[in-house]
């Protein structure tokens, strides 16, 4: 496939640049730090201020009943699957303020550049705005986009609650998603494509001095809540060798989620424990209770699946070796995702139709493009940040980095709408 | 020495039990777990309603600027020292109801029933409710009795602060307790001895089936903050090699606690890390940050002093090899106590004088009678509790074993005060 040309294509990189900064500024953390949680109040300030740039840009926009937000450019066949793309403006806590937000953003920019150059698609192409990429409220990652794509029960409207025993349901209706969830997976052949701009969110575009990444497969996640009891009791009065300690027993497996992901050998398994909780949680009492949160990513399934099996027998061991109880519970596991070899083409000519320099690679971290493949032909774009750093304060994309994807991302949808 | 007889002395034990069912009720925790963090509202309530029982037994009741409370039973020679007793009544999050309360609420009902006896002594015995002496608030055990025995300066009025960053003197102050801290250290001489009652918190008693712990000494915790400085970001795609997680260090870290604690060979040693937290504490993170909270205890100073060094020596190590940074901070490190050899023969005496069976020990926990014994010849009594478990909402100790002790208390402040 070759880009069509799209003459007089320009980035406003400045614009998007300062749309980036106000955004950056509804958070509940103080900057450089951003901390967005789906439906709280930054979370809504942000969303307010997505629409109204997007009624600026003469874009139709609706919201599902997730609030997944759709903002489309009808194009000349207006009935024809639709090309569509986007991403997320959640943000955990304590993070940086690229994550997400180029791919919308920046989606929004490449849709107002095909505009001031003329361009006319054939297809509409749509940009959505995907609720909950991030975990943080409900312990499930790209809500959203699980939901559209068919991967998730509707019936979750009910049973997902957040820390506070609120649930989803309460959470969407009172933020003015009302309708009913059933009505949120997308109708069969709504997409002709769905293509993802994002940071790299790793090191190596920085460190081979690349534009752009091309993306050919994207590793998924499996979560595992780890509940472990144990005994309590006195810090002074429990003798060593009658101690049943929850906390060091989570120390011990946690440091197996490590010696796990290492020993596959491969550079593309990652396990990280990111969440432990300790109860009662005083220096003066040997801790009773330990929640752990795990997170396992491949590529190869197969041998994501060896790492988790690794983990529960290890906890197994832990459990009769220190008399204590560990539950394992899967939050989610969801397969990889290979890109469309047609999307991956089209990405590819972009990149060679602006001279940039590229690379076929991997996505580690897990996107809404995951799920969106399950239901259209996807890809993704990635464009270098500093350090590789990400979800912290100090994440970075350049301005000059975010145009070329931008740019990228635009070339490569007016190739799949003409 | 032997003890002096008070004839027809009868514990109330019913009423005892009773009062410390009242009590229980003063709680921020559903029973039968008991909550009650110093100068909050149930602390508050508790109070109330211990001077309402002193005033009720005709007793002399003052309290200095840090909440400690004083209840008088004044003798036959007002100026000589005083014999006092006492204990604490706050509780950890999700403790029990007998830690601290049985010394309070039982030495209550001796003073009731050496007066119902006829008893009439001839040194002044004085009840102490000592302020704070659990951690909970500001981080440091025994307030009450470190400032009350010179051991703490009194300038951490203004600078011990809780987690909302209130200063000790803000709590005190809004408690009604308004006087300078500098009048609340003991005259010297203040008193004869002091005797404290309590449960043993372990479980020598009641395998033993013995009914009294005639304690010789009390071990002393060192506390030790540990702030784990390490590299965050996204889970998925920090490659392994390329991490510096903060929380597989402080695992680490828990684990040599561990080992170095049972690597002294005595039993008399123990080490507790009872305080992890992880920040950010998202599934998807890699730890940036990690606090520790560390408690060793031993009797033996030396051997404690050694496993505080083999711990900084192991987080010099895990610094090093994982690239974070660990920094140590000492919270407290009290020397142990030997009891009085005196009030150990007063205590034996009593148990003698009713035929229980009894023995002697080292306290593991440590009470205010640690600082205490820094001003005034100091004992302890111990009685059995179930399973040895403290610090649980399950802590018990029968109605029958509380009035045993309660009567070898009355017998020893008899003879104390004679």
């Amino acid at each position: 496939m070759t880009s069509r040309p799209v003459d007089g294509l320009e980035i406003d990189g400045g614009r998007l640049a300062g749309e980036l900064d106000t955004l950056a500024g509804f958070s509940d953390a103080p900057a450089p730090a951003v901390t967005r949680v789906v439906f709280g109040a930054t979370d809504r300030q942000a969303r307010d201020y997505f629409t109204s740039l997007c009624a600026e840009a003469s874009l139709d926009v609706r919201c599902d009943a997730v609030g997944n937000t759709f903002a489309r450019w009808v194009g000349a066949e207006a009935s024809s699957p639709a090309v569509a793309t986007g991403s997320h403006i959640d943000a955990i806590p304590n993070a940086g303020r690229f994550d997400g937000t180029v791919g919308v953003f920046g989606a929004l920019e490449a849709i107002r550049a095909l505009h001031r150059a003329g361009f006319m698609p054939r297809r509409s192409i749509e940009l959505v705005l995907f609720t909950s990429e991030e975990p943080t409220r409900f312990g499930i990652g790209c809500l959203g986009s699980r939901l559209l794509s068919g991967a998730l029960d509707p019936a979750v409207d009910h049973s997902l609650c957040d820390a506070d025993q609120r649930t989803l349901h309460d959470y969407r209706t009172a933020a003015g998603f009302t309708g009913a969830l059933s009505s949120v997976p997308l109708a069969a052949g709504a997409y002709a494509a769905f293509v993802e701009l994002h940071i790299e969110q790793g090191p190596l575009l920085e460190a081979g001095g690349l534009d752009i990444g091309v993306v050919t497969a994207i590793a998924a996640p499996a979560s595992l809540r780890i509940m472990i009891e144990g005994q309590g009791g006195h810090a002074g009065a429990v003798l060593m060798p009658d101690r049943h300690d929850a906390f060091l027993a989570g120390a011990e497996l946690a440091l197996t989620v490590e010696a796990a992901a290492r020993a596959t050998g491969s550079i593309d398994t990652v396990g990280t424990v990111g969440v432990c909780e300790v109860f009662p949680g005083a220096v003066n009492s040997v801790p009773s209770r330990t929640r752990l949160e795990v997170d396992v990513r491949d590529i190869d399934l197969a041998r994501r699946d060896g790492v988790l099996a690794a983990i529960r027998d290890a906890g197994a061991a832990i459990a009769s070796r220190r008399g204590v109880s560990v539950r394992v519970e899967p939050i989610n596991a969801d397969p990889p995702a290979g890109c469309a070899p047609g999307i991956v083409a089209a990405v590819t000519a972009a990149c060679e139709a602006q001279s940039l320099r590229h690379q076929a690679m991997i996505s580690r971290a897990y996107h809404d493009s995951l799920f969106m493949s399950r239901v259209a032909p996807t890809g993704m774009i990635f464009i270098p940040c500093r350090g590789g750093v990400s979800h912290r304060p100090d994440e970075f994309a350049s301005p000059e980095a975010i145009a070329k994807g931008t740019a990228v991302l635009a070339r490569t949808l007016a190739a799949l709408a003409s």
